[in-house]
């Protein structure tokens, strides 16, 4: 028979796992708003945020619960702790789907500098990054973990990428300034979007491993506080 | 006499004081590199957001043994899950401050696009949000705290003057694009900060009443699981 601890735990997984469901929504959104220039899908990410904020306290509440009315093993406590960190990265990633969702707002409201190319790509790159560092989290998988990290680099090219490209069409046609400023920030948000993706894939190492693989670190963490 | 766990949580609340300190030295580094055109001080950031980052593995790597070795009771816990989630928080505005400074180094090497006037001021502001937020933590000041949130619309209002203004500069003069640009993604770092502030004095609001007053929710949170 599954203990009541198990059961709340697996809960809250759940939880935040249906939490990322609208986290990728609100990015989707974004993304399918900007390219089709469509107001509609921009203001869908708005509501769907809010979703993810009443999930964002859901969640940090089911993990302070079983901290408090628990004494956790060593692996379910890792797991509570990255699922406080995870909810954490993830609300924040709706946060820049807003962003990204006001930023184009605010550009497809003008005409178009140049044509989205270099930007529908860094958007899926990072949407890769998203969906690999949950899948990871779902599956417990280390390796898919650790892809997300490579694929980081990947992104901020991208990145760079497009602030040149958008440089040279602004200094071009000055009084379209406003939408070469409105791409760069969006540019910005995704790369972010990316960030928190990798914070999450550390997330999951440590969980799985025990390992702090954060700032090229390689603490043993919680694993030496029960090994020794 | 003081019971180990005591000493142990009064030790975490050290770090995580002192990585403060460091924090807020980058963020000062970050201002008076940008306003003295000093790239020693904004190289200066780089060095002492290295101690940030051990820092930031530390103050987790002690808390979770505290969760790991000890039960807490609900006011200790929700300290506990207030310094790990204002841990992150510190640890991303080193980030902030580095991008700052990397943003500052670009703009100090050309010619400035206007004299800096509410630049500094949004810094200040920022900054002192910053240390509010840190003075409520230590002294488990509500109103402290209360006051951080408060001050958060100031430095939204403060940046989006400056975009207007950056803008305006940008179109008198196009052959400094590039400037404006530096100067407006500065403006948003700055205030990065102040969210990251603003989630800081949240989570002291939620350390001292158990209240989580986070997307405008007034719910009782740990409270409810210890009264029920």
């Amino acid at each position: 028979m599954e203990r009541h601890f198990d059961a709340a735990l697996r809960e809250a997984k759940q939880l935040l796992i249906g939490m990322a469901g609208y986290v990728e929504t609100t990015i989707d959104s974004a993304m399918e708003g900007l390219e089709g220039r469509n107001v509609a899908k921009l203001r869908h990410v708005y509501e769907v945020e809010k979703t993810v904020n009443q999930d964002h306290i859901a969640v940090d509440d089911a993990c302070v619960k079983l901290l408090a009315l628990q004494q956790p093993l060593a692996a379910d406590l890792r797991l509570i702790v990255a699922i406080l960190k995870i909810n954490t990265d993830l609300e924040r990633m709706a946060d820049q789907a807003v962003n990204i969702a006001q930023n184009s707002e605010r550009y497809i409201s003008c005409e178009p500098l140049k044509p989205l190319i270099d930007l529908p790509m860094m958007f899926r790159e990072a949407k890769l990054m998203v969906r690999e560092a949950i899948d990871a989290f779902v599956k417990r998988d280390l390796k898919l973990a650790r892809d997300v990290l490579k694929r980081d680099e990947q992104v901020d090219l991208l990145k760079t990428q497009i602030f040149v490209d958008v440089l040279h069409h602004m200094k071009a046609s000055p009084e379209k300034i406003e939408q070469g400023l409105s791409l760069i920030l969006i540019a910005r948000n995704v790369e972010r979007i990316g960030d928190h993706a990798t914070n999450i894939a550390e997330d999951v190492i440590y969980a799985i491993t025990g390992e702090d693989v954060r700032h090229g670190s390689r603490g043993a963490g919680l694993k030496e506080a029960f090994t020794k």
